[in-house]
């Protein structure tokens, strides 16, 4: 079922998918803001001296730098939120809620999209030549943090001449910079989002993480993580990894509804270790799609980030203490089904926000589509998401879309 | 952490853990049933002409041979319930539960434990030498089934004279044995105890083994199976499967009680791939030393064993067929913050034996501890255990233990 498409694409390059994914780390079909001798310090201690950070936008800057919205997205995507990829030519991550009419409106917002340090898509990352040896960084490249991710943001936000944000919007990893930007920039944030997130990863989050680290490095293609300048590359460990997470991406009842105990192609079981049940099936192609489309340094750096993260850590102890005096407007959305980042998470981020004096509001949505259900077409999400930025816009002065003409009687 | 003693044990023999471990396969310090041109027909189609069964037994069967109890095992368990183990010199799996005046009271009852069809530990499985080969089977060993170990331990009951069971207990993929006997010999057992198990293996319990089936396959070392031939051993892969397998069988909230975010043996996080958390120290070691203790290709087999279960498919599509006219005793237990076998699938088993008209109870035990609570020290469960077998022993005419003298005064 994957495709090892040799075809050129719009651009008229070439090569194998992989040859093409690869391509974007240093050269992506993006926007690119290059950073030279212009350090990026980062929580570890170090400061990347030279780095750059690839984002896609979608609509209109308006003459007051009012409307702009930034996105953040999660472990495993990308700047191509909205726009067909460079290298799939499939829609973007979040085609279903960013466009023209769509919850994010593209008609009146300036929506900006950037790959997260860390990243394999163009902005800094493991994958990106290191300038001063003219390999690729490795294990060299020091461990960021979801702050170090939002630091290298708030500068690329600086460059574009924006002030202020009217909001930052994002689920999951791309939450927890949400979380973290209206803690550190909160008067650069008019309205903030924070989708199926938390203050900080627990327990379980970071075992299944470690748990994918170790399939990763397991593999004797990771080669002490130099496998780019050994040219080799660690599919099964990294597969390994994605199927492990992938679980924790969906819910039980999504699961037992989507595949149950179906078999695959086959009336009886075959007593032997193939692909029996669908969900093997489905499983296996997760990991193996996933292998052509991300780099292995990269997933344990953003999942390292993401172990790290913890918001009352940072503050003291007390979550309520990265809010204080924000003037930000809060929607914090959570998914039932969700037990990755389980709705009492979310609580929990409302009830700091509440203790701060924060604007806040909260939307529990009803779903069995689990924790990715922030991905998918889910209407109440979409209502939830559209009316929380509409009341904004008008409370910020930013001009609502024209209505759409009357049809033709 | 792992010992890597080559101290002798108290049978005076020597070597490595590992080789010690692996000594048990074919020669196990256990009891043993050998048949011999004496065929196990399997679910599969084939039939194992020759194969053995390694057991231990506890207490005293009495003359009426009415006192006989059968624990069955889970996954990665053997038949070492309440005696030291012949390698580790650690107590049994079950030891807290099975002795003298214990809740499964040896001084009152027979006591029986047989290492599974598949396993690695004395009883026939893929790591034993295939007498026409004289080669360890690894693949070519058929795929077996909960239902063919059932068979088996049928054939070792019968060879020890016992005519009917007073009990079946076992938790996990013990209970799904406990589920088989009462379905296919249920004239047999007067007793049945399944514990944290279900009717059938969802689709949820399936992805997480074939994640563990991956990680040991994409381990190069693992030869296709025949690494016991070409002197590898899948440690790495292995040690992955049990990590992600070891997640499951804990509650979120047993991971926040016992490990939340602290930190291992450090005061600040090291910017790195080490394992700063805790949880990740604990992992790994979990990882780490199943691989001594435990076959590679075992666990595949037993996994898929685990899979393949399924009482309704195998009863014309309805559980309740399996338990028609069954008039065995049952009692069946779950625990509350089990979700890899959570009450939902306790209760399916009580409506089918309910609706079977079958005489069935059901505990649901109040604990933190998640699936592996079956395992623990835990009061409740063993005062439920203790009071439905001195029930149904009262019942069958089984003498009680004589009562404690009194003390003197």
């Amino acid at each position: 079922m994957t495709q090892t498409a040799t075809d050129g694409t719009s651009d008229g390059s070439a090569g194998t998918l992989e040859e093409r994914r690869h391509g974007e780390v240093d050269r992506p079909s993006s926007a690119l803001a290059k950073f030279q001798n212009d350090p990026l310090p980062l929580d570890a201690g170090i400061a990347l001296p030279t780095w750059q950070i690839a984002y896609q936008t979608y609509g209109t800057l308006n003459d007051t730098r009012s409307n702009a919205v930034l996105l953040c997205h999660a472990l495993t995507g990308d700047q191509h939120a909205a726009n067909r990829h460079p290298v799939t030519g499939r829609p973007g991550w979040w085609d279903n809620l960013v466009g023209p009419g769509r919850p994010v409106d593209t008609d009146v917002f300036f929506v900006i999209c950037a790959n997260v340090l860390g990243g394999c898509s163009g902005t800094t990352g493991p994958a990106s030549i290191d300038p001063t040896t003219g390999h690729p960084y490795g294990l060299t490249m020091p461990v960021v943090t979801v702050a170090d991710m939002v630091r290298a943001q708030h500068r690329l936000i600086e460059r574009l001449g924006i002030e202020r944000l009217f909001a930052v919007v994002g689920g999951s990893m791309g939450g927890m910079q949400v979380l973290e930007w209206g803690a550190t920039y909160g008067k650069k944030v008019f309205a903030a989002l924070p989708i199926a997130t938390g203050t900080r990863h627990s327990s379980q989050n970071i075992a299944f993480h470690e748990v994918g680290r170790q399939a990763v490095m397991a593999d004797p293609d990771w080669r002490g993580g130099r496998y780019l300048d050994e040219g080799t590359k660690p599919k099964k460990g990294l597969s390994v990894a994605r199927m492990a997470a992938h679980i924790t991406y969906v819910s039980e009842a999504a699961l037992h509804r989507k595949f149950g105990r179906a078999l695959q192609d086959r009336e009886v079981v075959t007593y032997g270790f193939d692909a029996d049940f669908q969900i093997e099936s489905y499983l296996r192609h997760q990991g193996s799609t996933f292998v052509d489309r991300f780099d292995a340094n990269s997933y344990l750096y953003l999942t390292r980030a993401m172990d790290y993260f913890d918001l009352a850590a940072e503050h003291d102890g007390l979550v309520a203490n990265a809010f204080r005096g924000s003037e930000t407007r809060w929607c914090v959305v959570s998914f039932t089904s969700d037990w990755l980042f389980p709705t009492t998470e979310s609580r929990r981020i409302v009830h700091a926000l509440n203790a701060a004096g924060a604007d806040v509001s909260f939307v529990e949505i009803e779903t069995d589509k689990g924790h990715d259900a922030f991905l998918l077409e889910e209407p109440e999400f979409h209502r939830a998401v559209r009316g929380f930025l509409t009341g904004a816009a008008r409370a910020h002065g930013i001009a609502p879309p024209a209505p759409a003409p009357a049809p033709a009687p």
